[in-house]
């Protein structure tokens, strides 16, 4: 068993979403004893936004999201954990398609209201067998909590990982819930992982995709783990209306900027766990760029220092080595200009204008270093473009997760 | 001390090459009793060419480099190790130049003449006394072996690399000679690390400079091992004239080909001994990546996949883990199309159009992956683009050695 990441938060409370009811079985993807198919039910009326990898070799279940986006309208999710069925060729998209007619049948809905994920190895094909009895057993089972899915569709994770938030929409208050899993395979190239969210507000599907593409620009593709973007990274949120505020349309309706701050906190959050939850992980990083040719380029940086095995190794040795920083920069392939660079760590400047501060004293540095929570800063000083990244450090323990993690 | 690399191979015997010759001292830039400075007294007459790193936070020595390489004369080459003498400002400049007017009295030359490499920790100026004591050494000491000079030029690396080919040129035998130092913070985008090569031949300095450039291309380009581009790589290529040939100006030239050939060979040599110095390395692996669009798009894929922390870590694990290899094409972002991928491990073809073999059988595979020499083979079945990409895997002790580099 793997032991609980030191960065791990403990799981919310969590609130009921009305409209979104959730279940768990044991389909038997690996021989295991825990569950490892979640089946959430969505009510009629339910709109649906995501985002997914651009990994080109993705699964055929990104591909079904994609396809179902289209349309906005959701009935049920279905995740299954421990076989990722992305390369499986023909054989997976059966086994995709006999999951959602299997589902509609249940539900009396479209299959094209199914929407499924996979995760875990790469490769093999997922069983339809195993599928079908396990939606069997789902189908019968009794509603359960937030962080009984969370537990079931997690893989390598160390710990269950969900946020909450809230939003006054209408006169009424609306609740958001999400819950994601991943701790290796961490680059989200746009999506990431497999991350839900559901809410009871009554959102427009194209005004919930337009808020769930602008929040992910700034959570879920700003963290890194690994530098490795999975073939089945998706983020999906529903949106049950059963609030019964006046469905939110654009960011004019009242409201919608309360509800869209609120799905922003609760991308945040997720994104952050993923990283606490980083394999191998003992330190979270936060990476603050300032000063960049513009905010895509200041994300791009921060991303080079976050991705740097030289710079992860260095801080999980509480080695106050700034130059592997410049260095990261310096590789980055976006404009800087070595003489202005300026770099912190936690609260000290530790270099201003491409050199070493005067009277440089590692001192608080390396007492910094220490934490298990890490800011470095890097003012590129020739513009205005920010952005913030995070990453966690590269550890022995990331070694031994990897180098057996599918035996 | 670091435990030699299980991949090392032996110091070859080295010719020495007329007109250049080795010294070694101590110049003392960090606290340890080995030499740490290098010198190779060049006879008048000899052209030089290079290339260096594309780090925008490259050091003052490299900045030098790029501008004396404009004229293409050398009379001397003088390296650091300890100390990168990287991201100092005027102060890291005032040390190269004190270097370099040093060296032009004491051989009464051009300053411009003199090329200076430093390599070791970034944002520390390089004492500019140690390097004048340590010249004044140097000056005096008896010419050494190339052997002497690997030893005196490497930091992490665990074992002195070296090369030499020889070939006819204008019924001549030339002689070429290579040395470099790297093992860490590998991943050149144009050069890397310190490398350097000695003939005896007669080189045009611009031709020298063209043969360079489309050896490196094939070399030190496709080599990587940890994705993070060092901010002092160099390699300089320096011919003395000595054999007497007349001299090569283009390839037109008899022999041109030959002594082209010699060069590649060399280059080759020298990016191989690299990778079997990662820091940490445990297994060799070749990447063979075929039917890409344009032989730049299949070395990117093979960079891609050759950086991946998740490939580098199964590799090291000797878990034949191919899904790995499908998830790095597609983060790659290079034309691909997952339905026509075929992979092969060793001699084992695993993958084919998309999905796994039909009676897939890992048995040969895990065999090959026992082995210290690995090979992927990766056909991405859309155009005619090869390329060929070397790395090491990610182990433990890259941990290790990262972890605390510094302290």
């Amino acid at each position: 068993m793997l032991v609980k990441s030191p960065l791990a938060k403990p799981f919310p409370i969590m609130p009921e979403i009305a409209g979104a009811t959730p279940r768990v079985a044991r389909a038997g993807y690996k021989d295991w004893g825990r569950c490892d198919l979640s089946y959430i039910a969505l009510d009629e009326g339910t709109t649906v936004a995501g985002v997914t990898t651009q990994n080109i070799c993705c699964s055929a279940e990104v591909d079904l999201c994609r396809a179902n986006l289209a349309h906005g309208r959701a009935r049920a999710l279905v995740v299954n954990a421990g076989n990722s069925n992305a390369f499986t060729g023909q054989r997976g998209k059966d086994a995709v398609d006999a999951i959602t007619a299997q589902v509609a049948g249940h539900l009396n809905c479209d299959a094209s209201e199914i929407f499924v994920s996979s995760t875990g190895v790469i490769g093999v094909p997922l069983p339809i067998d195993k599928a079908q009895s396990g939606l069997r057993a789902v189908f019968d089972a009794a509603p359960c909590s937030w962080e009984d899915v969370t537990h079931t569709i997690g893989t390598t994770d160390t710990f269950a990982k969900g946020a909450t938030a809230s939003a006054m929409v209408d006169g009424r208050k609306v609740q958001l819930v999400g819950i994601i899993k991943g701790s290796g395979m961490i680059a989200p190239d746009m999506a990431t992982m497999l991350g839900y969210i559901f809410t009871d507000a009554a959102v427009d599907a194209a005004f919930l995709q337009q808020m769930l593409s602008a929040s992910n620009k700034t959570s879920f593709s700003c963290i890194t783990v690994d530098s490795d973007t999975s073939t089945s990274d998706t983020v999906l949120a529903f949106a049950t209306g059963k609030a019964g505020n006046t469905p939110l349309t654009s960011y004019d309706d009242a409201g919608a900027d309360a509800f869209a701050a609120a799905l922003n906190d609760i991308c945040r959050q997720l994104a952050h766990l993923v990283v606490r939850d980083g394999e191998g992980a003992q330190k979270f990083i936060e990476i603050n760029v300032s000063g960049a040719a513009n905010d895509d380029s200041a994300r791009r940086i921060g991303l080079a220092i976050a991705n740097s095995p030289l710079v992860k190794t260095a801080i999980a040795g509480e080695d106050a080595n700034w130059g592997r920083v410049v260095m990261a920069v310096g590789k980055a392939g976006e404009p800087a200009n070595r003489d202005s660079l300026s770099i912190s760590f936690g609260a000290t400047q530790v270099a201003r204008n491409g050199l070493a501060v005067a009277g440089y004293d590692e001192a608080p540095v390396a007492q910094h270093l220490k934490q298990n929570e890490i800011q470095i800063g890097v003012d590129l000083g020739i513009g205005a473009g920010r952005a913030t990244v995070w990453t966690c450090d590269l550890t022995h323990g990331y070694i031994s997760i990897n180098a057996d993690y599918r035996s």
